[in-house]
């Protein structure tokens, strides 16, 4: 009920005091996007992420009252209003962004970034001459990892888990691996349709167990879980 | 002084009947865009072509009367009025629907096809278990050598080259390489801003030589370019 009452009220566009809505006072950096691991200078390694689920939950914390920092690979999404943007291409560019967006209160990853890049760009376009050699690939950086063991780590952690089998089990295994407090898993095969679709349907992963979600918009996810963020702070539950 | 005016008759829009258009009659295919290639359901290896100097190509070829179609790779530009547009992501499948669309009085070959692709694209998303394995490529079948080799060549056969560096010389012999009959050469350094942005300045090279054009939008650059395939069939030159 708590969330059903705090999500209508999301829905709304309000003309309250920022000081009066609930995440006022309180710092947000959300991650959005693919991540771009560049070859030469002209050809990259990428993945079929929109950035609309995180591009989505910028906007849902801002709306909560929520400072809120969007470091975002390259999308095609509009802006989200009351949001302060940070464009990034790579992992380690992303990476980076967020340690100077730090301190937070809450950090949601949940861009899809590329676990590996190649391991020397080449300074100029690589040419067709015979046949190619293996591209050789050295893991990023990992950066819900990174945020959540670092010191001044964020009250709250939230990840994403992009997986085409197995989605659950995953998750589960992130969370506990990574040390973040929520993982909302989602299954990204070509079937589900998420990866550049309007829906979701996620399972929210935490040490109390697993939430399964119905189908919803990317933005109803995103209220959803600025719903429950809200919820808690309010009650200091994890 | 030909040129120029043809190039001022495209850049008004026309209520002439079809048949007066000069490319009336003529079957053009344009490629455009970047290539996706898959290293699993989610990751690619792809560019950083936009396709707006491929779409641009097809929209200026249609104007001038030429039934044409557009065999586009992923990208945000909006379909070009008059156009049959099929849309595709992988070199493979860009010939493929390049040969469907056949047979052609002009090809103008405008995509930036990924040499390469992974050797095997795995069936589910790849997991960062310890170091990743270096990526084995192969190499994509050649569009334009395919289609200025086989049966049924087209009249006329034109080729972009994207290069980095030594921009001109690597014109003059894809051009030889791949029996085609003009390349449009331009530099697509990070530099110069043309993947992505709304200039481009490209050198025409032919057997007869090498002309340089001064830079201007990608679609001035179109214009010229159907100005010139106009001029071709008029007078019968190479």
């Amino acid at each position: 009920q708590i969330v059903a009452a705090i999500e209508e009220f999301f829905a709304e566009t309000t003309d309250k005091p920022l000081a009066d809505l609930p995440l006022a006072g309180r710092r947000a950096i959300v991650t959005s996007g693919p991540t771009r691991e560049p070859i030469d200078p002209v050809r990259y390694i990428a993945n079929r992420s929109s950035g609309k689920q995180g591009h989505a939950v910028a906007a849902a914390l801002a709306r909560a009252g929520a400072e809120t920092v969007l470091v975002s690979g390259p999308t095609g999404e509009p802006d989200p209003p009351g949001v302060a943007i940070v464009r990034v291409e790579t992992a380690r560019e992303m990476l980076a962004a967020c340690e100077q967006a730090m301190p937070a209160d809450i950090v949601v990853c949940a861009a899809a970034v590329v676990d590996w890049r190649p391991a020397d760009a080449a300074p100029a376009k690589l040419k067709k001459n015979g046949p190619a050699p293996p591209l050789l690939l050295v893991e990023n950086p990992d950066i819900l990892a990174t945020l959540s063991s670092g010191p001044g780590r964020p009250a709250l952690i939230v990840g994403f888990a992009a997986e085409t089998n197995d989605v659950v089990a995953y998750a589960q295994a992130k969370l506990k691996k990574k040390n973040c407090d929520w993982i909302l898993a989602n299954d990204v095969s070509p079937a589900s349709g998420t990866f550049g679709g309007e829906h979701n349907t996620v399972h929210l992963v935490s040490a109390d167990g697993v939430e399964d979600w119905p189908r919803l918009t990317k933005r109803e996810v995103a209220e959803r879980l600025a719903a429950r963020v809200v919820d808690h702070f309010a009650t200091g539950n994890r």
